[in-house]
């Protein structure tokens, strides 16, 4: 049975050491991790921008689907910065791990505000959306301009 | 207001092309956008792997968390597949989008093992959730075999 389920992982390229969810986890994993999860926040943030700058009409289903899925990914992050993957292939800051309960609640605050744009999103008053995008965009920031390298 | 906006994001450096969820989503940023979502998939999944395997004692709530995120997650890398994402740094063979269908047939294929491994995973009955477990592997392994190069 054992060796069954490992001959499937193999085959099916899941690496057993890449990409866990431990302590243990592999720096360049951990790293490679948390840098999917703001990749695909990021690809979800890009279409609200775009309807919030009137660059794209309002869609209101669409929205609320976008502001779904950041709400769900903003609580992914943190996994990732784990200890040792300061080092390596990120723009992350070593300041992170020396302030790790500042950078917590600065991670916190954008968990919240994309939390309540998921929230007034499915209301779909696109002036209060439009304001609480902006809250939401401004936490991501107060984070990127403190502890992310350009 | 929308100068504002477009200031906030991009100096949250949130680049208002890349990574966006949309049709004209530039090739290069749909393929990051996947690849992130399966990286996701498999920091999620290795530590289940290692549970099944033994290699780490099994942890009921640990690991309904992460097939809770797997299944989550499965239902994402779809749109990635962009037209003109076959090209570049991609381990996605061209036939995916030759056989559009099948694809995505294979995909949700998988987002049906892992929904219901999300679901027996909250029941903790461990024989079962192995058996499950071993299913959503090969789900993913026959699409990999498939449509992804080593």
């Amino acid at each position: 049975m054992k060796r069954l389920f490992v001959a499937t992982l193999l085959a099916a390229g899941i690496s057993l050491i890449a990409g866990s969810a431990f302590a243990q986890a592999k720096p360049e994993d951990a790293i490679k991790y948390r840098q999917g999860v703001y990749r695909v926040i990021g690809w979800n943030f890009a279409p609200m921008a775009a309807m919030v700058k009137g660059d794209r009409p309002y869609d209101a289903a669409a929205f609320a689907r976008n502001a779904d899925l950041v709400a769900y990914m903003s609580k992914l992050p943190l996994e990732g910065f784990v200890p040792g993957s300061e080092a390596g292939e990120t723009k992350a800051k070593p300041e992170i791990w020396l302030d790790m309960d500042d950078f917590k609640a600065k991670l916190e605050k954008m968990q919240g505000e994309a939390a309540k744009l998921a929230e007034i999103a499915k209301g779909g008053d696109f002036t209060a959306i439009k304001i609480q995008f902006g809250e939401t965009g401004k936490a991501c920031k107060s984070c990127h301009d403190k502890y992310r390298n350009k």
